[in-house]
């Protein structure tokens, strides 16, 4: 039976994550998988969830296992408020902050309108925008577009991931998030800040959030995903309440309400203290794992292979020389037992094919050596091919 | 600032559930709530969750914690496999049946397609519908329109809940299941079987799924929510692997996995028979209760009063006197102690306003005798006012 005459006009612009396509057919444990972006599992607090989970069932009983309210439970979106400093009024709990980003699309975009991404640009949210079929642009293409034809189209709004980006690694410095919002209010357009590793900081100081810059027009996103644990499907948005009151009602359709029972596991995590004292664990375990990569990258990588250095978060983006594609590498590199993304996937017209993104956080330390080693002969052998 | 500028074209379709905005204003402990479609909490395996717990630490260790696979995690796809006698690969679990009923939508559906639909609809289905804008319609309208004017339009598919039905209570015969299966292949359409409620039977002989006897052409959406615990948020979704292929890549972007923790828990639940120890004694739990509002709406309703006699799941549909105004009666009822939802709110055209739905699983069985006395005390009453 041939199904494509059912499906929505939606479906053709589906995109496949690479990365989880990856997943799904090699056995990881079996290689070097610098791909991905999972946390350690040595962070997840396994010690802590058989007495979190005796203290939900005795504080909530069968409440935890009840439906819950579409906006989070109370006790969640408190300690979120209380945590970030904002009213509960402004905190949705989302089953994950995927659903964040999808949900914001959702509510925000329509097909054929331009949002303004990072370059390159989260895979996750590229896979939510194009599902949509809007038109992704980097700002910066738009603002040269706009100048030179005004009838290119008005933007929705602007997704950024200021702190230890995903895929880049970067951080966008103070003058870059007051020029971020300058244009915002300029243009008049709302700004969606994905904030998953923000609490992840392993040198350097904070910097504003957008959301405090500019509060009357930003989606602040949060996830527990790399502060408790992934498994758990939790994130929130904190931003105006008339934009909530929208995206609250559309996760009505969605699923309800987000997981109930995870929810309070979080909010005893988060309350008790618990995550700050794992939290300050799992930033000394990323800081040792980010130091030994960037070490290693120093050791082996041959002349004209660059990379940033990132001051939290859990990526950095390799730079090769221009002749080296990291596509065409790929399949030598999993065969010969290491795993990495090709950067050209998060550019939108798939260029950038000399780049690609480093995981630091999932691997096993002892793995990390030879990985970095292997690539770095890949390379240096691709680049004699290439040339 | 205003920000109705800023919503996408589907906001103004999004429908809110009278059901939750209830829920948000009332404290149901405070009064008899017949609304909702709450499971009753003395249904729940309270007792076996943390030796559930304890074994997927035990059995998973940090794996239950991490993300997982976007299908869902293997053990559970395979005890649902098993109990429902299909492939593993016919199986993808959801974050929720709601979950499930959105992602076929999104997947099926473009703005104005039509979908036809149970008359009265699950409110869940209609918001979900709604939001895609899609034009909906009851089966029996349709055949009488494309009779009529053939342009009409095709649907895209048939969205039923054959057992125990939400609002109605009724179950579909051997006959009426039959009709729709040969409708559905006479007009080509595909058929989304909401089955939610379909292992809570009280009385009757079982009848054949709607997916068991149209396999090439059903969607077939199951949940934990009723049989386990609806804080879990999992569902799940069996059919054709071409249909599931592209749910597969829609759920990325939804939420990458459903929650990894939970779906060990259900996976330990089901697997292990605790699921099927607690559901024996949540139908006798259920058949009690319903068994009790059918004995107390004898006793108490008036003339011109009459009911659904529901062989299993949670409501029963009521049918008053045709002047009696069940949105009219709201405000009153809830002032007086009591909850319903008035039937119009099931129907797209919001006709049949003597109709109400009554939910017989939450409310605590002490409440229910002056519960329904009151209501037959108001519905008597308005009987004089509305003629």
């Amino acid at each position: 039976m041939d199904y494509s005459k059912f499906f929505s006009a939606d479906v053709p612009s589906f995109l496949r994550s690479p990365v989880r396509e990856i997943f799904r057919k090699v056995d990881l444990s079996a290689i070097c998988s610098f791909a991905g972006g999972y946390p350690a599992a040595v962070t997840f607090p396994m010690a802590d969830i058989p007495g979190l989970t005796a203290r939900v069932l005795e504080k909530y009983g069968t409440k935890a296992l009840q439906y819950g309210a579409t906006q989070g439970v109370p006790e969640l979106r408190e300690v979120i408020a209380a945590r970030y400093g904002v009213p509960v009024s402004q905190v949705q709990i989302t089953t994950s902050s995927q659903q964040g980003i999808d949900i914001c699309t959702r509510v925000l975009a329509d097909p054929g309108d331009i949002i303004l991404a990072d370059n390159p640009v989260y895979l996750g949210a590229l896979q939510s925008f194009k599902a949509y079929r809007a038109n992704v642009m980097s700002l910066e293409n738009y603002l040269r577009m706009a100048g030179d034809a005004p009838s290119v189209g008005h933007p929705k709004f602007i997704y950024v991931i200021p702190d230890f980006n995903n895929p880049s690694g970067r951080t966008m410095s103070l003058q870059e998030r007051e020029e971020l919002v300058r244009v915002a209010r300029e243009l008049d357009v709302l700004i969606v800040e994905d904030s998953p590793y923000r609490e992840l900081r392993y040198s350097g100081e904070p910097l504003p959030t957008i959301r405090s810059m500019a509060p009357e027009r930003t989606l602040h996103l949060g996830s527990f995903s790399k502060i408790f644990a992934p498994g758990f499907r939790l994130g929130w948005i904190i931003g105006p309440e008339a934009l909530l009151e929208q995206i609250y009602v559309c996760k009505q359709c969605l699923d309800l309400c987000p997981p109930v029972f995870d929810q309070y596991l979080a909010a005893e995590f988060m309350g008790s203290g618990a995550l700050d004292r794992n939290l300050e664990k799992t930033i000394a375990e990323y800081r040792r794992r980010r130091d030994l990569m960037v070490s290693l990258l120093e050791k082996y990588m041959g002349e004209g292979v660059s990379w940033t250095y990132p001051d939290g978060g859990l990526f950095l983006w390799l730079t090769l020389p221009e002749q080296v594609d990291t596509v065409a590498l790929y399949d030598q590199a999993l065969a010969a037992g290491v795993a990495y993304v090709a950067g050209s996937f998060f550019y939108t017209d798939g260029s950038h094919r000399n780049t690609m993104r480093l995981n630091f956080s999932f691997v096993a330390e002892e793995k990390m050596e030879p990985g970095i080693r292997l690539l770095a002969q890949l390379i240096a052998g691709r680049q004699v091919i290439d040339s």
